[in-house]
């Protein structure tokens, strides 16, 4: 099947979303946890964290700032802190839950019954049910004029994850953790293993 | 397990590696198909690659300037012309195999096995295996000067798609046709669906 430009442009707007956003392929499935000055925490489910690099260790995510994960952006502005917590198959309709538009005195921990957990004395709040998640000091925020979406990027500090889910080499298996994909606006996969392959050479 | 910023900076580069890849959840596998002024062809992994907007249709990725992906970011320049093609569970090994660092004479689709396929007169190659790819037209590139990276903004142009993996809706079904996700930097995954969730109300 070919899709044109044209045919696409004419699509509407929300057949249009959930065709081009299942374009990319498989997304990561995350929940951002921050809360503003007053302590009042929020809770959002983002599947546009990337990897961005190692050395430092750098994460990046893509936020619509009038979308229902503003108050999370907000947040991040006034705080320079959040969390993010990798969304797990036992989850993830609570996670979903996340999206809907709750009122800025609404906390998506209180709604969906997911359980505040503080680590480190960490400024913003942690989802005790997820096996891997980080905390994260925002380092550099970028408007893109293309399409008003912001690019936020932070640097990974403290990491915690299931027992025995690290392997020798540093490769977490996600796998074991039960850790989702999302695929388009709403779908949401467990995995199966496939293989891991070698450093690839010439 | 808790990993302090410190025990993370102690790991060495390769270890750290995996270990920061597997944070950000699954990962999307792509194939980016290209080519320079002079019809030399490229081929490159990248699971990076973002959704960024349905309206207009944009796509982002993240790419090393001197990686393996260098002569992929060179034609995409030069050209301003590339394609995306998603990885199957049926070419994953070959799509791996373009992670080496091929000379630029050499073309990943001779030394893969992997087809070259023109559709429409548009000037970068497509993947004839993949069965979900798409044309893009550069837009924007940003150099992300907080690790050298570069942010690689494209339009999606035309969309070619298997018959019958396109729902109504818009949604399209990528388990359906095989497309595997990506963690750390070289686990494969095939998917199981769990549950496409309705839009969330308050």
């Amino acid at each position: 099947m070919h899709f044109t430009q044209d045919r696409i442009d004419a699509l509407d707007t929300r057949t249009r979303a959930h065709f081009i956003n299942s374009l990319s392929g498989f997304k990561s499935a995350n929940l951002i946890g921050t809360q503003d000055d007053q302590r009042q925490t929020n809770l959002s489910i983002v599947s546009s964290v990337f990897h961005l690099g190692a050395n430092p260790p750098l994460v990046g995510m893509i936020i619509r700032p009038h979308s229902v994960a503003r108050h999370t952006f907000e947040n991040i502005l006034q705080t320079g802190f959040y969390t993010i917590n990798q969304v797990n198959q036992f989850i993830f309709s609570q996670a979903h839950q996340t999206s809907a538009r709750y009122d800025r005195d609404e906390s998506e921990f209180d709604v969906t019954g997911l359980t505040v957990e503080y680590l480190m004395d960490f400024h913003a709040p942690f989802v005790k049910q997820s096996r891997l998640k980080y905390s994260v000091k925002l380092v550099e925020q970028q408007h893109l004029a293309v399409n008003g979406t912001e690019l936020v990027i932070g640097e990974i500090v403290d990491v915690y994850v299931d027992e025995g889910a690290v392997k020798a080499d540093g490769f977490i298996d996600l796998h074991a953790i039960d850790t989702v994909a999302i695929s388009g606006l709403d779908s949401y996969h467990t995995t199966n293993k496939l293989a891991r392959l070698p450093y690839a050479k010439k």
